[in-house]
């Protein structure tokens, strides 16, 4: 327990101290912190004060950077040390801040007071495509009842390089792109807005150290390679369609990725991990895990209607749905000789569950517009203009969450 | 002309001025240089003697860095400036650098003595696939005669991100790459290094200033939005043929991308403008430009076959075969408001000529392996480890040469 109140339905308990990067003033540095109930906690005060004082923290400047690109490079020993450190710093029983008015005022920041940035620096994000129920879904809708997952989908974690200048923080509007449709085959392509608008509900992990050029990481240490994970919209545009073959998504998706402010860390998920499904037909080796997991992560998806102000809910599926887990992704995404970089983001790919009001994106909730959903007295199949999309995502302890807040975003119109 | 002495053959002509990023010695700090002949003109050294004296240079820091973004950033005004400024200082009537030989020997640097590093730090690199005698051979190999480039194709400048930590700098050694590969549809997958290893011959554009997310550039203004271009070797493994449906080439092409140090600029190009081939359908309103532009750089691949001293040469082909601009690569890639940022890397995809001599990658040399070429007494279909590839490009002005040097990188075989 924290001498910080922390109410039971927050998402930001002791157990949990997500990492993000703040603003205090619009005018202030970026800094790291992590959040604890409705505060969050400045790592810049605690390093000027040395109370980093491990091994791997008491000489690094990592907590006096722009972003957390130097605290990922440290690595697991470094996470665990700093994760100590914090839990201790910030228990009802531990005096050295809970007593120490003027370090608290400066360390202590309300949540509401702050505004949230990137907390990394992207190098490269990459999209997997890791759910076996949005695979089949895609499958059924483009590619017919007889075999709807691509037989590569059962041996590959299918991905693509996505684009990294676009990955926009949570609460940043996404203007509707433009580009080329080509709805019928004997039309010529027309320019315009995207007509079918969509968001794609995923989680992301983050890179830690990373790995040199021609140096793969072993599928049983690549949990050590990551630092945790982030909620992450990949919105996705109907112009995908007329330019993906054959060399895949491009402007369908470079238009805007957002994603959560707080990283929540393995270590703090660790406790809500359960086994991945079973794989049929196995790996290859280099995949094969001796465990083999995923975590039970509840999350959720809420539409507001443009012009609207209540929120209704369009899905809720699982992070533990995934069949490729996170560490064959990074095993495989570095097998060729691809080297990650600290603060690399990996997209896991719409989180479908298997039910109907478990699908990840608007595309499989509406069968690709043909059962619009009813919200709050208007219906959808895409999303409008004015529209805001908020994903949230939580673990349950008990007594305690460890959740990852929200990942939001509105719609703009394009420009004219 | 210059002061310094430049052959005829040389590629750094005064004309030229390419810029890069160097290190004297192995511990010393990353600094700007331009070409000159055999040296190098160290820009930190004329920036600190206060010789760029113009508007836009005189206050900043742009060549007091380790990359060339700072400078890119500025845009097109300043980079006019710089060269200004340099064919001056550089030039044989001008005394301030010519007659003073303190300046001189601590500005000028013999080219074998330094080292070459990445001259941009690569935000996202995006790869294009621009040449239509690349897309009808690729298409005759694997769609068939009936109908070989995709209908899409004479619309879209068709293009995907691509991996940016794994771009790297000429000279460096390229791993063969592991993965999946499959080579019948009913065998299962197999494990290993890939079989038929491929360069790619590419020239890549250099983003200066960028734009922001939501706001396109127009294809008219795009000129003032690229630097310069560079040699680029998009190496490419077979293991990309099972993994890339739907999602496009993956672990195929991010275990490595080879640019050259030297990125010459649009303003040297200018003078060997040629026009771009008329584009029939007519493009989009927001591809169709003013004025459509390739140059005329005369491209050239050697192989120097694993064991042996020579080079073979095994296609020529020419930057002025290009069927989409790079003007209209970089107006489509942010149709949808994708921004893009200073040291982006624009691909334009494997440059093939209309000749068989003159095709871009060995899968067209030796039609997929079938026509084996001849290389000083040995055969090869794809590269074998030990061979080194060697991209040269040059434009031929009256009596000087703008030329890229050379962008090269050896084949190193698989761990095992
Ligand atoms: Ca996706
Ligand atoms: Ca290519
Ligand atoms: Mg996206
Ligand atoms: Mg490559
Ligand atoms: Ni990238």
């Amino acid at each position: 327990k924290s001498f910080i109140e922390v109410h039971p339905d927050s998402h930001f308990s002791i157990q949990n101290l997500p990492y993000g990067v703040f603003k205090h003033e619009p005018d202030s540095q970026p800094r790291p912190g992590v959040a604890i109930g409705e505060y969050v906690l400045d790592l810049s005060v605690i390093a000027l004060a040395g109370l980093f004082d491990g091994p791997y923290l008491r000489n690094s400047d990592c907590f006096n950077q722009p972003n957390l690109n130097t605290f990922l490079a440290l690595g697991r020993p470094a996470w665990k040390e700093a994760r100590t450190t914090l839990q201790k710093l910030l228990s009802a029983a531990e005096p050295i801040l809970r007593d120490n008015a003027s370090l608290r005022e400066k360390a202590i920041v309300p949540m509401d007071k702050v505004q949230m940035l990137l907390p990394i620096a992207i190098g490269d994000y990459t999209d997997f495509f890791a759910s076996k129920h949005h695979a089949k879904n895609c499958g059924l809708m483009f590619r017919g009842p007889e075999n709807p997952i691509n037989p590569n989908w059962f041996h590959i974690p299918i991905a693509y390089h996505g684009r990294a200048s676009s990955v926009v923080i949570s609460g940043t509007d996404i203007i509707r792109p433009r580009g080329q449709g080509h709805p019928t085959a004997n039309s010529l392509p027309y320019f315009g807005s995207s007509r079918k608008l969509d968001f794609e509900l995923e989680m992301a992990a983050v890179v830690g150290p990373g790995n040199e050029l021609g140096k793969p990481v072993d599928v049983n240490e690549a949990a050590d390679h990551i630092f945790g994970l982030v909620l992450m919209n990949d919105w996705s545009g109907d112009i995908q369609a007329w330019e993906y073959v054959p060399l895949g998504p491009f402007l369908g998706k470079s238009f805007g990725t957002t994603i959560s402010p707080w990283i929540v860390t393995l270590d703090a998920l660790e406790p809500f991990a359960s086994d991945a499904p079973e794989q049929n037909p196995p790996p290859l080796p280099y995949l094969a895990e001796k465990e083999s997991k995923n975590y039970d992560i509840s999350l959720q998806v809420s539409v507001v209607p443009a012009g609207q102000k209540d929120a209704s809910v369009v899905t809720r599926s699982n992070f533990k749905h995934l069949y490729w887990t996170i560490t064959q992704q990074l095993a495989h995404h570095t097998i060729n000789g691809c080297n990650l970089r600290p603060g690399d983001l990996l997209g896991t790919g719409t989180i479908s569950g298997p039910e109907s009001e478990s699908y990840g994106c608007l595309l499989e909730l509406t069968w690709n517009g043909q059962k619009p959903l009813s919200l709050g007295g208007t219906n959808r199949t895409f999303l409008e203009d004015g529209d805001e999309v908020v994903f949230t995502g939580c673990c349950k302890g008990d007594g305690y969450n460890v959740g990852f807040g929200k990942c939001s975003g509105k719609i703009l119109p394009s420009p004219h």
